[in-house]
């Protein structure tokens, strides 16, 4: 889990700017004590006070450098995108077209040439081991599948969320890392048709009681 | 991928048996050609003449402890169940059923003790690496997409029989690696009812075209 080498040069180093060497490599410091963190008491348990001391730097710096303890979690993970802004985004689509709309957003950010590979090897990484698992399960859970929840019809929100959550992952895991054909060469349009529907019906099908 | 370790003592050693423990060692020593061959090459282009020659053996030993090349991936990769005689089980169900069957397949075959650690594992190592994922691609989709396609309406065989695996390859991953919850807690019979009509939406519901 240690990414610190993922992050060389957080500030441009050389002459003329010791400032920003100091900046960088405090940044960096900050980093490596967050990823312990997160590893060792997971997402939800981590706090922006506890990573300070870890790091022997004052909380307020570390809340300048990430804002907040998702964003923290974000950059020591070296996550190319936040998931949250992802759902946001997809979550101002009425609640019809909600499934499309939640394969759209993640279809057009896997698009993306500089997401795409850090989206692969961060799932590749977080699949491997059961700690990594385990951090990601606490993230998705409380970050995505809770706010993802209360856009959703309260007797059975959490099931839902759940539920449509396993058809995007599984449409992940099919189509950007196992490579599944024909589902690999299709367009991103006719991926978002074909599984659109499927993450539909878990949000607003009909549910078995 | 060299799991030789996982096989210790095909057959049990100890004095007056020695036969027993030179079966086991060509055993051992076809397992770790195998793996090689299927790490280096890819499950559809290795052969069991090219395994027993990375082994120094004959064909025909190969032929004798692993029947065929199925069974020798199965073993190499210490697969604790045969995903083709899973499919295969299902199938037997009629096409408007075969997506629960599909569902019901997969939860009962991860309900078994000694399954669910072995299988967890599994997929966790071919999700892992980019070698182990591509050797997986490639049976996934000749062993077990290709045999569920030959079930389905031809028009859309392969597309459909891919949609389906993203929606089960995701039910595995949300239930059994990361337990997202409440699908984690939920009970099989739940499972089956919740997943089953999404995987038939994607075997034999509207597709576009």
């Amino acid at each position: 889990m240690n990414q610190e080498s993922e992050y060389p040069n957080a500030a441009p180093r050389g002459r003329g700017r010791p400032r920003g060497s100091t900046t960088g490599s405090t940044r960096r410091k900050i980093l490596k004590a967050a990823t312990e963190e997160f590893s060792t008491v997971g997402f939800e348990a981590a706090s922006i006070r506890s990573v300070a001391r870890r790091a022997g730097v004052d909380s307020a710096l570390v809340h300048h450098y990430f804002k907040d303890k998702t964003g923290l979690f974000l950059e020591a993970l070296n996550m190319p995108v936040n998931p949250r802004e992802l759902v946001a985004q997809a979550m101002t689509s009425p609640l019809g077209e909600l499934g499309e709309a939640l394969v759209r957003t993640v279809v057009t950010a896997w698009a993306n040439p500089v997401i795409r590979p850090a989206a692969t090897s961060l799932i590749r990484g977080m699949l491997s081991s059961q700690s990594a698992t385990k951090l990601m399960q606490s993230f998705l859970q409380k970050e995505l599948l809770a706010r993802l929840g209360r856009s959703l019809p309260p007797a059975d929100a959490d099931r839902r969320a759940a539920l449509a959550a396993t058809q995007i992952i599984g449409m992940i895991i099919g189509r950007y890392i196992i490579q599944l054909e024909p589902l690999a060469s299709m367009d991103d349009d006719e991926v978002v048709a074909c599984i659109g529907p499927a993450v539909q019906w878990h949000l607003t099908g009909k549910m078995p009681s």
